[in-house]
């Protein structure tokens, strides 16, 4: 098996700790690991590290041989870089075409793409369900589920039908982002996942996806080697393999994955992923909190005293500060662009 | 007339951004004039910079010197060292001391205490009521009361009883911090003033009422030089002038001032003193604000974002950061203390 990490984000969404030029993929969040260095290590118990490679903008090539080269062997000529960025399925395009033309794998092995920014727990079960599908990949793109466990209306969903050989599901929809009742309906159905954004398939089958959907990107790299494709990349649409391939494509199949997963899409997101204190709060940092609830304070180096707030977010960095209600976290990429183009700080966004 | 600005104090209610090494009373809080200074550009309309001292400890002096010796002409010397801190009525008697021993001040002359860090405007009108009082004090002690404006329950308040002659009128009782109710019931009778803590007596009659009320202060000043004072100053009792004559006295006369006011003895306190944007707030700093309302916010250097909050103080300095529900603002004293003792951190208090 190989994988593509696509490692491209701008990750706005968590400003003002990530920020263009250091991107929430890249920054330790849970501990001593980066998110990619943690996508990397889960990886890394199904594959050699020659087997992992990277898609990523060139201003993040430096970052990812700091984070993969020493702690996980990757070397750095695995790394494939985007000349600009043009979303998922051009990005996933270019990596067939380095994996066809630079790697020379053959055209029916399993491809594992996955973000580098998502949080998954417990990596032993998610390597052992991975290990499984890829025994049934064939002529398939396998898609993988997460078990619902809220009515999360920022995410989208698969909705399943019959179970197929291996565990793996038909998928009859994919639902963008719900509704609050509709997300609720989805969590209590049985028939419903969260959609993961990882996938696998061979070359074979992708690129045959790609000439029924999306032709002028099968075009792309069937007419193009991939030193081309790099030179003509900037002309292609910027597309998401989602809306490009996946919700159009009959050969999708789902597994489905009983773990924690979170995409770590909003501050809020990121405060459902930690044990609360007595006072349902998240901090770290010098904090002194009097009757404050149900809030996350992320403090650098100066003390920060909190009095009488609930459901708050506090995100302080060297160069900014966010305090953002968090039922409204979903609007802190607006902020991050208004307030750069406002004060035009040079990492904000 | 002679003036003695109290600048003692420590001003932790305006923390962070007033600390103990730079209380709020040295603070430029309303343009390029800190309070002290604004307290002596008012007392310069009314007397000479000779005739203007000040009591403050002995880590103050230098500011002091500093705001007011090339701005206002105020000579170093008129500053008093208090030794320790012990409120203002021990301040009060080391000042009268210093002003009987060192400057051989005529025992009725009028003079006229006042904090160094409170809000009052328009300046003109103040002035000339103050003037006008100061054809009428003799063998009195007068107090200047506020017109209150709103049943504020964090101050003082006076109750007035018949008029004398040049507007002065008779204090039946001092009520300190009544509950919202009855600080109601103030702003509508018409007979209460608040009590802004500006008085005006002669060395004579502050005497005389010593010796009734305080007979330990009155022996303290009338046995010992001003020398001796400074050096046995540390044994004196630590009692405010309020409690130690004023709510006793039945020499006070109240001179009412309708003026705008502010002790400023919280953030929210100094919040209500400016003008607010269309949706209530008053802020300062690189400030991006979404959907928030009526909400102090100072920012230093660094952008600062808000995104769907209300009714919230924010304080970012180089040291600390304060978030504060406004409703709760008399709580930062308390906050300030246990931030220092956690943290250790220099100029928190």
């Amino acid at each position: 098996m190989k994988a593509v990490i696509l490692a491209g984000g701008s990750g706005t969404r968590l400003w003002p700790l990530s920020t263009p030029a250091r991107p929430k993929q890249f920054l330790p969040l849970f501990g001593e690991q980066s998110l990619l260095q943690m996508t990397a290590a889960r990886l890394s118990k199904l594959m050699k590290p020659e087997d992992i490679f990277v898609v990523a903008p060139g201003e993040y090539t430096h970052i990812i041989s700091e984070q993969l080269s020493d702690l996980f062997k990757i070397p750095f000529s695995n790394t494939i870089t985007e000349p600009v960025p043009r979303n998922t399925a051009p990005a996933i395009a270019l990596a067939i075409a380095f994996l066809r033309d630079e790697k020379q794998i053959a055209l029916n092995e399993p491809i594992l793409v996955c973000p580098a920014d998502h949080y998954i727990n417990p990596v032993e079960r998610f390597v052992a369900l991975v290990a499984e599908a890829a025994k049934h990949y064939h002529e398939h793109i396998i898609t993988f589920g997460i078990e619902p466990i809220r009515p999360e209306t920022g995410y989208g969903y698969l909705e399943l039908s019959g179970a197929t050989s291996g565990d793996l599901y038909k998928v009859s929809s994919f639902i963008e982002k719900p509704d609050a009742d509709t997300a609720a309906l989805f969590v209590s159905s049985g028939r419903h996942c969260w959609n993961a954004g990882i996938f696998m398939f061979s070359i074979a089958t992708i690129l045959l996806e790609f000439e029924k959907h999306v032709p002028d990107v099968h075009r792309f790299i069937t007419h193009n080697s991939y030193t081309e494709c790099l030179s003509r990349f900037s002309v292609q649409e910027s597309v998401s393999i989602d809306y490009a391939v996946m919700e159009k494509s009959t050969r999708i199949l789902c597994k489905r994955l009983d773990v924690d997963w979170s995409d770590i899409g909003s501050w809020d997101a990121f405060y459902h992923l930690f044990p609360k204190d007595e006072h349902g709060n998240v901090v770290t940092g010098k904090i002194v909190s009097i009757d404050s609830q149900n809030s996350l304070v992320l403090g650098q180096s100066k003390p920060i005293a909190l009095c009488g707030l609930k459901d708050i977010i506090v995100i302080e960095t060297e160069d900014a500060l966010l305090l953002c209600d968090r039922a409204r976290s979903q609007e802190v990429k607006k902020i991050a662009k208004t307030i750069t183009s406002q004060f035009g700080q040079k990492d904000a966004c």
